[in-house]
């Protein structure tokens, strides 16, 4: 059993769009326990499609496509499909209403155009879209099951998770079970050689998803016993993988914090010099961040230092912006004004210019203020400016952490 | 003539990396005037790469290949090329000096896995590395010239530029000149709407690009007078478009704004509320920024919208914190406070809860302050949680562009 994803559309032959639809299906079908052969991408020619089709439908044993649903003239996946399989179009009344019930509650008129988004391959299954006007469809082709879905996104994940999924699941395939563990703090590398042997020994398949400074732990395990083969592995790769490991699923590190942060009835502020605002950033794009995050001052110049958190212009003066003393009165400072119970400071050299050889770019310093006094951290990052601002946003957030497990 | 991108790798085909080499390369193959016919990607498997470069070769005029070139077992490319070209690896003494210098500067010692790096199919011409250990090399493959380059963006972007685009320019090719006009306020249908008509009166091919709420509008001329085609149309567009082109080539929004300011002299600071440091994280990802960008504050809670930009509390009673009156408030609060000569408040309700009927979740209110005095405006976004913050982001920034065009 193996699968192919064709993505269709010009856009992403130009390069003009990032293909985020292949990986999403991609993800999907693995996690659905089969083989993804391969990942093909034409642009709208009708030459090119049909290549594509009937070479895909010879190979592989199911085949995802999408693209090319809609109501223009460089929309031709549909008309294309008819010519392969041999078939004309027959419109459909049921999808005909839908559409032209769906353009009436926006208050446009049904034009030929979209009445055309009503017509399949004779033959074909229909799929509903309940998020716009293009209906999916599914037909045979060659050797494979195929799947034609819209090219939005937001139309398209929802129609293969209710139309495609369960005919799929129906299919041969290995049973399995994935679990996602999400990381922060070891490289890639380090992970690699901490969870070497982990695969052959629990039998599973270990698959990484760095967005750094993140990195995701995929364990897929298939077959039987699956699910308590994927269980045990992740609870091997949580012990050898420390605190590292933040969470599990959909969550993100800054979402971990806060979620810390809440159960401890803990709140936040920030003082931030060289993440700009990065890190409130990260914090505030959480639903609900408001409950924990009471708000922080982004501090470039040193005289917004001293009047917004009240650092003595004298430290500045003798140990620079840029230092330990600094970012420890940053962080006292914002904890007494916000008047939250924890507070973190962050000052450093974000480049790509203004370092010295005593404090070069990439050098940053980490102060966390809470009731029990203030810890200070200092490191030296590597990068561009957003790698360094990136890394530094994670740092400060995990000096936060640590502070929360080891109170 | 036409090209194609093949993508190796399993974690491409298991979703669990993002594509973004083949959208690069298929944006810098079409600036060069290629066609760009197909963007296949296969996983680590010697027969569906040995099956993908046969076809490919047979099927295009040039192929450019990335990953597979790493010294571990997975890294198959140059194994299989060997082998589809019926032709043994030979080891290039130049590349493997060069290859075991660089690790000796990182402390390491040459393993047999990096001296396979050194290792191509006869006859191949070797594309130097000098970001990373893995060299390119490139064949004739079928009738298509074949190039293969290492999967790491930063080795790869570098190697196509300075080794493949030179060889690809030889080719017969369209003479094409392009112009990317950046633009901010317009949606992409408005766009479409005002445009319509150019491409026939103008000879040039219009795409578009959204990363969203920015489009950019890429107008492409090809054949003799592209340049003059190009730079008229480009004219054209301006004119249609008016202040929504910001900039053209690789700027960004932030980035023009943070240059307005700095012709004029002027300083910025932000009082961010629903935006929640998601504006100074856009102007300091810029380098540079701090010359213009004094800081800000992300005021979440009422109190520290007191504290620090000097919010009445009784203003906040009778008009509530998402309201003109506070957004106008907290601009001259922190136009005096940081003391810059503009700032920007935003005040809003992002959600996805905390809404009511009368002031429901997108609503925005701005204010900016200056010398001249406060404007202020209200806007109400549709979409997500991170929808609402990055359009009152932009919207904000456009509100202070406004005011720098209209002084």
């Amino acid at each position: 059993m193996t699968v192919a994803v064709l993505s269709t559309g010009t856009e992403l032959t130009r390069g003009e769009l990032l293909n985020t639809n292949a990986r999403w299906l991609a993800d999907a079908l693995t996690e659905l326990g089969f083989d993804v052969a391969e990942l093909e991408t034409v642009g709208d020619d009708r030459e090119s499609l049909r290549d594509a089709l009937v070479r895909l439908g010879a190979a592989h044993d199911a085949v995802v496509c999408t693209g090319g649903l809609g109501p223009t003239t460089d929309d031709l996946t549909t008309s294309v499909v008819g010519e392969v399989l041999g078939v004309p179009l027959v419109r459909d009344a049921d999808s005909f209403e839908t559409i032209r019930a769906m353009l009436e509650r926006a208050g446009r008129t049904m034009a030929e155009s979209n009445a055309k988004q009503a017509d399949f391959p004779r033959g074909a299954r229909v799929l509903p879209n309940h998020r716009g006007t293009a209906p999916g469809f599914s037909v045979t082709l060659g050797r494979a099951l195929a799947f034609f879905l819209p090219g939005v996104p937001s139309e398209m994940e929802p129609m293969f998770e209710a139309s495609v999924a369960p005919e799929l699941r129906a299919l041969p395939r290995r049973a399995t079970h994935q679990i996602r563990l999400k990381t922060f703090g070891l490289a890639e590398s380090a992970i690699n050689d901490r969870l070497r042997g982990i695969e052959a020994a629990r039998g599973v398949t270990l698959g990484y998803r760095a967005s750094l400074p993140e990195i995701e732990v995929k364990i897929l395990a298939s077959g039987e016993g699956a699910r308590e083969r994927a269980v045990e592995a992740a609870g091997a790769v949580r012990a050898l993988l420390g605190d590292a490991v933040y969470g599990e699923g959909a969550t993100s590190f800054p979402a971990a914090i806060l979620a810390e942060l809440e159960a401890r009835g803990a709140t936040l502020a920030l003082a931030e010099s060289c993440t700009g605002g990065l890190i409130a950033e990260l914090l505030t794009r959480v639903p609900g961040a408001s409950r924990t995050f009471l708000g922080g001052v982004f501090a470039y110049a040193n005289a917004v230092k001293t009047t917004f958190v009240g650092v003595d212009p004298l430290l500045l003066e003798r140990h620079g912006a840029v230092s330990a003393e600094v970012a420890s009165a940053m962080a006292e400072g914002a904890r007494s004004r916000f008047g939250s119970s924890i507070a973190l400071a962050v000052t450093g050299i974000a480049g790509p210019d203004g370092g010295s050889a005593e404090k070069p770019v990439g050098l940053v310093h980490f102060a966390v203020a809470s009731a029990a006094g203030v810890v200070t951290k200092e490191a030296r990052y590597r990068g561009t400016r957003n790698d360094v601002r990136m890394r530094a946003a994670f740092g400060g957030l995990a000096l936060v952490r640590k502070e929360l497990l080891t109170e």
